[in-house]
């Protein structure tokens, strides 16, 4: 394949990552089906896993009960003093609750994070949205959902459709990497720039 | 969005997420161009990171001689007991280092697995493909490429064109997850079913 060719073909996966930001408000009426869900869960599924030992497990709520269970249990945007998460209408339709299975492996890598990010590739690529989040009242979540000691609760993505504008832009030469909201409400996220984060390059 | 078009639409990230799959044998002299290994750091950049902190930074090499010194520091396919890795003529192209930045925080989370699988897909989206190496010489490595004590070595990506056929299986009854080759050199991966990865639905 040519170079040229080669920078074209990046176009689609280089979209997708760039509208899959992290989205914390959304339209709580509309509704999420378990077959997205699990399709969603398919993709981690086929994804990568250290040694193939796929430790990970999944709980998945599209049920306004239960995610009034699990909602309480996350913290939103902690950069957002002001901010202490989503009102009722603009919280998550959706929920998957990503598990490490301590009985397959104690030692989980990264393979959560190979999970979740095929999980909400995949949901942008359905027009939905959502937040990979790892500040969990765990002890709350456990009790809540009756999750069994053996699996540890590594993250919960929460899901969505969006109901907000996420824009990406440079961090500024102070370095400060918090996300903000102007006063309409958008959100931005600072970016280092390509330039700061290749160390060495070797040709 | 319809249900019906919902799922129509996860073909396109189903297809390069099955694509996706860990390639141990390249055709070594189908070079890879800095360009494309930037490119692909360039969607890491764009990718999710804990509370924004983006502490990721990157040593690429599409040179032979630095691939030469990386490759020594690598273990290869630990289930495959009679082989110790690819053959000179079927060794990665390039090489993207995964390391983290402990002057920016000493907890890299899973941002390392949301950054390499961002890279692997755009890498298959290509038609190359690659492998997340995580059984590093981290103390060879480091000598190696005179990487300084502030960088943590989290992963190694090999990257090339593939020269293997590798193909998902059903894990059997016995529970075997452990890939094996068969006398052809093809390459299986047995992957656990969707139903028993999800412990628990509510819908």
């Amino acid at each position: 394949m040519s170079l040229h060719r080669m920078k074209e073909t990046f176009k689609v996966i280089r979209d997708l990552v760039r509208r899959n930001r992290s989205y914390r408000r959304f339209r709580e009426d509309a509704a999420i089906e378990m077959e997205i869900l699990e399709e969603l869960v398919d993709l981690a599924r086929l994804s990568g896993s250290g040694a193939n030992r796929q430790p990970l497990k999944y709980i998945l709520s599209c049920s306004g009960e239960t995610n009034a269970l699990i909602f309480p249990n996350l913290s939103w945007a902690g950069y957002l003093k002001d901010w202490s998460g989503p009102d009722e209408g603009e919280r998550p339709s959706g929920y998957i609750i990503v598990l490490g299975d301590t009985e397959v492996t104690q030692s989980f890598g990264c393979d959560h994070g190979i999970a979740a990010q095929s999980i909400l590739l995949g949901a942008t690529e359905t027009g939905l949205g959502g937040c990979m989040i790892g500040s969990v009242n765990r002890v709350g979540l456990r009790q809540a959902l009756e999750i069994p000691d053996r699996y540890e609760i590594l993250l919960v993505l929460a899901l969505g459709t969006p109901k907000e504008e996420v824009i990406i832009e440079a961090v500024g030469p102070d370095g400060d990497i918090k996300y903000w909201r102007d006063s309409a409400g958008k959100h931005y996220v600072p970016k280092r720039s390509l330039e700061s984060i290749i160390l060495d390059a070797y040709e």
